[in-house]
């Protein structure tokens, strides 16, 4: 494998984890954390990572990235009921050429409707009021 | 959550897996299989499924989750080397609306390269010595 960058804790999600950085929280437990995605590919596009530090799916370790994978399970489930959605669409990506953006790893989890397509990525921030509802709606549902 | 139809075991997968339909196998346990994608959409991809039946994300067992993404993560480091990628993609379809094709859980590993963009889905059949090279290519690498 060619060589990678090594993991560094200086990074978003890092500060999204220890609070310096507010977010939309859905969801927490001992191993993971999960938060509206900022920029929504759809309507309750959320991402989970772990709290230890990975950078991608090349470097996790084995018990890191089933948790973060079991919370994404969970999450799906509970976005199908949130948002009465029709499927879900997970993305994970490694690297640039991946298409990683932040450099701890997550997984995206986009709830999807029919006859809807996934917005492309525009950079465009969505209106937090919408964004603090739907994750309400979601942790309405976790908390079940 | 909506109702989902119920997993239906005659489906392509099962076939693969029972070796009634052929493929360009890459790894076998206990558990999980994994295999060449006929239409990729990118040099070696490949396709992670459990030998259990699960329709989706949404009903899957955590346990059977769990063996299928630690199969898709050994599968994903074996694809970096196997053919000198500069990253992956992991795609995983719930549903119809979610992208969802076959109605067996499975998990697409892309290989990425920097500049490539993925291939768009055109239903388009890989050459099989391709795909039985790139299947060896991964084998050997899984088998270190």
């Amino acid at each position: 494998m060619k060589p990678l960058e090594p993991y560094d804790s200086d990074n978003i999600f890092t500060k999204i984890i220890d609070g310096s950085i507010p977010c939309h929280k859905i969801y927490e437990d001992a191993a993971t954390f999960a938060f509206m995605d900022i920029m929504p590919r759809g309507t309750g596009h959320c991402l989970v990572v772990p709290k230890t530090g990975a950078r991608s799916i090349l470097d996790v370790k084995k018990e890191v990235f089933a948790d973060v994978m079991e919370t994404a399970r969970l999450v799906s489930k509970a976005a199908m009921t949130a948002f009465d959605a029709d499927g879900i669409t997970l993305q994970q990506f490694s690297e640039p050429a991946g298409g990683q953006v932040v450099f701890h790893i997550h997984v995206h989890i986009i709830p999807r409707f029919d006859g809807v397509k996934m917005l492309p990525h525009t950079g465009k921030m969505e209106d937090p009021d919408i964004l603090k509802t739907n994750a309400e709606k979601l942790r309405r549902v976790l908390a079940q």
